[in-house]
């Protein structure tokens, strides 16, 4: 039987795909084969990337399915330093849908699209009776560009790096690990857009399309590796990026950019915000001598609780946290999510 | 309120896809508009296609939902005349969905990926506790090729045609209509399989990649447009050649290919063959000169049932079907699809 963790975004996922989808189809075409589990496929000069959004419900503070289905595709293909250029859109709508609610679903989309400059080439439509309310997918095509070659030929000043694109397995020792911005934003504020809950948050789902700003530190150059932290927060992000890469991290704890409402949430829920989804939010590496502009490149394009909140080590290979009191603890890769249907 | 017809793909989807999708999404990046409502919209050497399989129930005879996404979506690619070469996977399963069965529809998926010489470069896996079982999400990408190549060169020595790529809106008058074999076997295949329905049938559903034939069509050449007729049947696929293309037809209703089995079956439950859907046909306009050597081509490479239906006319611009005793009626566009949730 098909269990919820098997579409989680963690450990139980990684083994559900490597049993029933990799055994089967695993291939490369171009540099980065299926069973690499990055965030997209490539060939030529184009990469492939493809997401099903389930989120429940479809519209919560901060957004609804049909930014996040923009913001968190075109996510897909900007960590690998693509341009998103392309997508395709596939809705199932439940027969009855209000069309007030789909209209403003689609009313977002075309918002996000435009920021982005996506274009949808191609669509399809299906309506069936089951309670799903609305399910959206959309499929990514990235381009090469000028900011992805400006921030390979950087990282190569510095150090071999044998990949066209960014990878998630492409972290060296001795880098500083990079977030964005606060996590654990969107999955709470889904949570708490929950019938079952009515707590009274101002906390926003943070979906939005990274590469507004991921392309300006791409610019400035020196990434290694770059991941989303989507499903099984940056807890699984880290852990993906140690593990492919082979280098330990060092995570301090007190760095980690996180809202005060947030946390006393998260607290009284018995949540881990590490582990908990963001839509908006790039986790990346970043060769030790640039880490400081690009630090300050992320602050000045909208970015403001940008941080480096760790390194990375050949010492040990695990994600370690380190609080403020100089204690140490594993971070081990999450089983799951914790919030079921947060994308 | 979403109505099923919006999804059903006819006359009210072309309303649903013009009010809601085309209003805010329309663009064009290479030759095809997304208004255009072609099988794939194009950028560069490339088509871009993509489809959700939501048929009830996920097996039937003849194939299931994995084997139906495969082909389904490589025919999209193939009637503009590309060759299916990547595609993405996105699985939404039902928690609890039986895995047996799961494998079951993987190993189709694996066996027409590798007829078809299609690879799978992206994917995305959700599971929810909605009663769906299985949905499946497939997009394509296919390529410019040299038997489109011949077909387009092959087209032009006989008339000026301005289209890269095979277009529904490409036929001129007195052109032969070909379909390339026997209809509404899909359709009824899942219909029967359903639990209310309990007849002794022997009909199979069709679904088949027409690549592995239609390549061979297109090496001959002469194609001037076509169409895989799924949901709405040849009744949608013809309507929609013949209004995009501003041509009429004639189509001789007996010449139509059609299983004794099938024909009752519709009979008995008061059904038109021609609005049911198929998955492994084409429906196509050739230069006259070629007709007969492209049916020769057809039967010799499978398509046994393969007939020349009918011809394009500039002296009206309706679909009109001509009994064997020679009474003429138009054959309208259908609303919608007769059979729901049968890709």
């Amino acid at each position: 039987m098909i269990r919820k963790e098997d579409g989680a975004g963690g450990k139980y996922m990684k083994e559900f795909i490597e049993r029933y989808i990799l055994s089967r189809f695993d291939f490369r075409e171009g540099e980065i084969s299926l069973s690499d589990q990055d965030d997209a496929g490539d060939f030529k000069d184009y990469v492939l990337t493809a997401d099903t959004y389930v989120v429940h419900p479809p519209v919560f503070p901060g957004g609804n399915i049909g930014k996040l289905a923009i913001c968190g595709t075109s996510n897909d293909l900007a960590v690998m330093g693509a341009r998103p250029s392309f997508m395709s859109l596939s809705l199932v709508i439940q027969e009855g849908f209000d069309t007030g609610i789909f209209e403003e679903i689609l009313d977002e989309m075309k918002v996000w699209i435009e920021k982005t400059d996506t274009k949808i080439l191609t669509g399809d439509t299906k309506v069936i009776d089951q309670n799903i309310g609305i399910i959206i997918n959309t499929g990514g095509i990235g381009e090469r560009n000028r900011f992805l070659e400006k921030n390979l030929s950087t990282v190569r000043e510095y150090r071999s790096y044998p990949w066209r694109w960014i990878r998630d397995r492409g972290a060296g020792s001795g880098e500083a690990v990079v977030i964005s911005g606060r996590i654990a934003e969107h999955g709470i504020a889904v949570l708490n857009a929950r019938e079952e809950f009515d707590f009274q948050l101002n906390v926003r789902s943070d979906a939005y399309p990274v590469w507004l700003f991921f392309r300006k530190v791409l610019e400035k150059g020196g990434v290694t590796s770059a991941k989303d932290p989507t499903r099984g927060g940056i807890a699984n992000a880290l852990n993906e990026i140690s593990e492919k890469s082979g280098v330990g991290m060092v995570i301090e704890e007190e760095r980690i950019p996180l809202d005060d409402e947030v946390r006393g949430f998260c607290e009284a829920l018995g949540l881990d915000p590490l582990s908990i989804a963001n839509e908006g939010k790039v986790v990346f590496t970043v060769v030790d001598e640039l880490a400081d502009d690009i630090l300050k490149v992320l602050r000045r394009n909208g970015q403001k609780h940008a941080e480096i909140i760790g390194y990375t080590t050949d010492e040990f290979p695990e994600v370690v946290i380190e609080t403020s009191i100089g204690t140490r603890r594993i971070l081990p890769p999450p089983v799951g999510d914790p919030i079921p249907r947060v994308c």
